[in-house]
């Protein structure tokens, strides 16, 4: 093998420091945090396989493995300052790494969000990236998980379900015309992480996270964690026209179980809904209400304390639906 | 599979947050800096075969896998605050977690650093830490490995070469008494890092590295950042009682080259001599004055750019060694 270690760094991922006090190439970065501010930090840890199919293009790969973490920056409404990237290839394979480092800095560039540091090592394929945001202290502080509040709007943004619809057209189990398997592969592949509509959201959302495991296992964290149910209408479910086409079932399985949306879903008080349609229209992020929160029910799920969420059509009928999110282990 | 990914986070490795605004469970942690100070932060990334022996205990592997990254901290003269950990694993094994975890969460305790949030998922076992430090942003501020000088003396903490001999010995090229053999193995697997001594080192270093890839190719790399070149005795180098049982060409190629030692190797002007002592006492660490600094010699490699190191014996004869750093793509 040609290409050594620290050549593969200088060559494909070391540029000069900007906005951290000391970027790549010591034992540590240096990062400086504005008085009023703290740091919001996340990490994301992508397996061949299991967070991506063996065909992304490697530019692909590079933009999701960053556009991830960004997502979970953005669902505490955090502006990006820097990220470290930790690389375990099986070769230095130069194909690979031009493109990976191409969609990773092109994404990083459009936020700000600077390279750091890391590690680079042989092994099995594994991308593991930490991101650094900034978020106020005090006031129109982070978003949190546990913010939602009984008689709180719920919405999410964007369209749910096409990354699913196309990881189903590549398992074989639906089909679709070429034109729509790329506009949804696109969603599976390129996910365009909510940081402006995050950053929008302070002080006007109650509660927030990122649409990753599926919509109602990620809502079922944000109950959870604020102590409260909520009910969501299926119908009012934002998708794009191409899972539009597709049978109930699909549409419903796609949108509330398919996970890897990267959207952000989010609770804000009634009296916030001006404020939330114009973080939307600053962030240029189409936003939808899709249900409410309302208080614990039932004395078996208090005492268990298992937040619910009840499903119900456009006449406030419900639904039945299994909830089947996204486990790592058990799946 | 019995174990679930939220199970699996909750059994393990979910603890109140004590240091950080706010731990595990949302999408982001939230780190407070103080007034004055930066944040350093450094990861590294861990891959069964290549930076452990698969027979290694889960408690010692959960130990280097932190310590490594501390040591890269103690490098910077950085105090440990907080630390993720993203983990791909084939299977929830209970028995490796909890070894694992319990290795790992001892050594955090020892240094106060708090596990924050990270992630968890299926795949070729892969351990990725980033640490989180804190290093005053002015004065006695950051060691880097830009800052050595002309005249500067040389020193390293500790003793070097053990956990190449362990490496030796498992691949069968040497062989030791089984508790000689459990000495060296402990230096490879249970690393300590060099906290205390890294902050303490503050304002009287003039620069440092942690010794990962092996003296020499660590020593290169901050003699590259500071533009100089080094003598190095190489009959003053601190070996173990049981390397230095070995035949010479074991034990140069060990304390040389060996990599895995986790010591602090940094430069000092000489009128620094005391408060280095005293920085080793007040850590509870030996030092060592191994060589000096001094400036580019040769019109060819001041041309080249490129640092170099000279052996000497202990009369000042030149010495011959092939320098073998590691590289992780070439090796």
């Amino acid at each position: 093998m040609s290409l050594g270690e620290f050549d593969l760094i200088a060559k494909y991922f070391d540029r000069p420091a900007r906005r951290a006090a000391l970027g790549i190439g010591d034992d540590c970065a240096l990062l400086a945090v504005p008085p009023g501010m703290q740091l919001a930090t996340s990490c994301d840890m992508l397996v061949e396989g299991r967070h991506f199919l063996s065909t992304v293009a490697p530019e692909r790969l590079g933009h999701k493995a960053l556009a991830v973490n960004l997502s979970d920056l953005a669902a505490c409404g955090a502006e990006p300052l820097a990220f470290t990237l930790a690389l375990a290839l099986p070769h230095a394979d130069e194909i690979f790494l031009d493109g990976f480092s191409r969609g990773l800095l092109a994404l990083a560039d459009v936020h700000g969000c600077e390279l750091i540091g890391g590690d680079t090592t042989r092994g099995p394929l594994n991308i593991c990236i930490s991101v650094f945001g900034l978020v106020p202290v005090a006031g129109a502080g982070a978003l949190l998980r546990s913010g939602a509040q009984v008689g709180d709007d719920l919405y999410v943004s964007g369209v749910l379900g096409d990354a699913r619809l196309a990881l189903e057209v590549v398992r074989g189990t639906r089909s679709l015309a070429d034109g729509d398997f790329d506009a949804v592969l696109r969603a599976l592949e390129k996910p365009q992480p909510r940081v402006a509509l995050g950053v929008a959201l302070r002080g006007v959302a109650s509660s927030a996270i990122d649409v990753s495991d599926g919509l109602l296992g990620d809502l079922h964290h944000v109950l959870q964690r604020s102590g409260v149910d909520a009910v969501v209408e299926v119908d009012a479910l934002p998708c794009s026209v191409v899972l539009r086409a597709q049978p109930l079932t699909v549409q419903r399985l796609c949108s509330l179980t398919g996970g890897d949306d990267y959207e952000l879903l989010f609770t804000a008080p009634p009296q916030h809904a001006q404020q939330v349609a114009a973080a939307g229209i600053a962030s240029g992020v189409a936003l939808t209400r899709i249900g409410r929160i309302v208080g614990r029910s039932g004395a078996a799920s208090a005492a268990a304390g298992v937040a619910q969420t009840t499903l119900v059509d456009h006449d406030g009928r419900a639904v039945v639906h299994a909830d089947a999110s996204f486990d790592h282990f058990r799946t």
